[in-house]
């Protein structure tokens, strides 16, 4: 008998046919001979509801307020889906955060879950019921509700996977994780399997299937999680350690684009450290994310510098520049794809960068910028090279 | 410097624009220079809306789960008041149940409080915070979230007035309390002042402003409650122990009619103490409720009983007579209504009953049924009746 922790998304829960047809699932696992915990998400789209609620209030809404509310949506699906569950003759029982000590520390709206106490939950198992979680809430230490932050579900999932040292189900609206999004390109592959740093890599890259923090907690604990389709019967993908030694030969395992950034450069800015960086500060004091950062080496004592921003950044973002360096300096191109691969066999597989270049150079990609990391190469190409870059890769790369 | 509970019912919460209008009518009280403590219903129809929602799960949905669901509506509405507040510059802080170790026992969707745990609600008042309570729920002794049944938030406010020592203040649809409720008759005249007894009897016999054991709580405490208009500057009623010796003149003081019933009458029933208690217990134990039972005297060892009943539970009752007496004996009156006086005043006033039975008899309206308590009397009369009645006992009683 194995101990089996669902995570159901809203859109698996947005109405009550579909809640009762996750109860359905879940039935057939727990008459599968196993034990089912199961993390729900609110209803479809009942959180963006409460937000918009809150937003007719205030623009800013009070954050220890804003979580309180919207910790309701994730109760009210608990409720029902025990109810459901209920109904068919199954034996469940829905907990709220402060049932089950879910012990959260940080700020409200993006709180860090510390610990919880797992009792009330073991014992609920013991008398054969399926327990439903409302995922997403915390309470504090102060006795206040908190949220884990958008997708914050999922890492309710793995931390009690990992109380409970059970296995992690991750049920979404995707049948797995696909070497590229499938939703747009057609020979996207789903992978068996991938590793938990090449899929903290995809995620942070805007990959939003998982909540990047319950990839991280999977990862410290070793949890493997299985991510699939809510109603399916196919077989998802599992994120876990993959040993590189066997990888040498698939050194791509994932492609992840994105057009939401423009690149700025700044031209002859003297190479003075506290100049970079007191812009950089003043940026990221606005809260201006700043990525794929590039300088040139100093000629004359002058560096050029090159950053890429969110497009909706922009217009701030060259207000503050003007009290680094004159306007006629700065230069922006908008026509900027964020191509990255990822795969952890570039740890041992070398020379994967210099072979994507060539390749790039070969066809007539222009490369812009560059960045690295142990696992993954992220250029800035052209917008409409992004297809066929896709494609070059797809060809040129096992994976 | 006073404490005030003030409590908002769901119908003036029902929007984001009445929120803000209940914020500001809050403001100014503590701006007066008063502690405030509010408590809140769901917002508009939400309750009714949970309801539906596990009504298409199950037509009994499990009496935990529901509560737990049911729960979450007047969590919201707390905190979207709290954050309605602080957006006009007003400090506030909202608590659920379990966060002011609200205890209940008792059933599922019909709980009552045991006590409360008012120091979180001191240290906020003491930090000058204006706090909101979602009213309506409890945490039993076994950690579940419980609630207090329909228009339970009133039962809320009223124990934390208590506990506080506070002055108790419900804001409803309604500016007072009627001698005769206002929307079905024009001459009805607001109280100043009506004793818990009466507003007992009222309520008892249909006037649902306030829930019941709101008011036995208030009076077994002795805590005013002051009922008023949501945003009305308007002097409401205040609910409290009326001296009756300044009543003598003032015998009526309320007027409650009702049209749901049904009477039904059982012809030559062996006065055997058995036979009637058998059905009346076997029309209680399916929950069909009783009222205005009268028996004739016995002749030759047989009676005549009437009582009357809601009108939904007629078939089954009838079904359930078939065991104790013949068809052919039992009668229905479905021109039935009840027509109660109620006052304070009766108990040291007599011959309220027999002047109000000579003004119906003067004026041909038919009393059917009568039952009496200490300070109220109810007959059966017709429906067409109605309105004469009111009318002759308004003009005839000074109130």
């Amino acid at each position: 008998m194995s101990l089996i922790v669902q995570k159901y998304g809203g859109s698996s829960l947005a109405t009550i046919d579909k809640i009762k047809k996750v109860a359905e699932n879940i039935i057939n696992k727990k008459e599968e001979g196993n034990n089912v915990v199961v993390v729900v998400s609110a209803m479809g789209d009942t959180t963006d509801g409460l937000i918009n609620l809150a937003k007719k209030i205030s623009d800013e809404p009070d954050k220890r307020e804003l979580d309180g509310l919207l910790s309701t949506g994730e109760m009210a699906s608990a409720s029902l889906l025990a109810m459901a569950i209920k109904e068919m003759g199954c034996d469940a029982i829905s907990y709220t955060a402060y049932q089950i000590g879910m012990r959260t520390i940080g700020d409200y709206g993006k709180c860090l879950i510390e610990d919880l106490d797992d009792r009330r939950i073991n014992r609920s198992l013991r008398k054969d019921k399926i327990v439903v979680i409302a995922g997403f809430q915390g309470i504090n230490s102060i006795g206040d509700i908190t949220t884990l932050g958008r997708g914050g579900a999922d890492t309710t999932a793995v931390a009690i996977a990992v109380k409970l040292n059970a296995i992690c189900e991750i049920y979404t609206y995707a049948d797995g994780i696909y070497n590229i999004d499938p939703r747009e390109y057609d020979g996207a592959k789903k992978l068996e399997e991938i590793d938990y740093e090449e899929m903290l890599e995809l995620t942070s890259l805007g990959a939003e299937l998982l909540h990047l923090r319950a990839i991280e907690l999977a990862q410290k604990y070793k949890v493997p999680i299985h991510v699939g389709l809510s109603f399916g019967n196919v077989e998802g993908t599992i994120i876990r350690e993959v040993n590189t030694m066997n990888m040498e030969s698939k050194p791509v395992t994932g492609i992840a684009t994105s057009d939401e950034d423009v690149a700025v450069t700044i031209k002859d800015i003297y190479s003075d450290i506290n100049i970079l960086s007191n812009l950089f500060e003043a940026l990221a004091s606005k809260k201006i994310s700043i990525d794929m950062i590039s300088q040139t080496a100093p000629i004359d004592g002058k560096v050029n510098v090159s950053f890429t921003i969110p497009k909706e950044s922009l217009g701030e973002c060259l207000n503050i520049i003007d009290d680094f360096a004159e306007r006629e300096n700065v230069y922006v191109d908008k026509d900027i794809d964020k191509f990255s691969v990822v795969g952890i066999g570039m740890k041992t597989s070398s020379g994967v960068a210099a072979k994507m270049f060539k390749l790039f150079s070969d066809n007539g990609i222009e490369v812009k910028m560059i960045t690295t990391s142990q696992i993954r190469i992220t250029c800035a190409i052209k917008q409409s090279d992004k297809q066929k870059a896709v494609e070059l890769v797809i060809k040129n790369f096992r994976h």
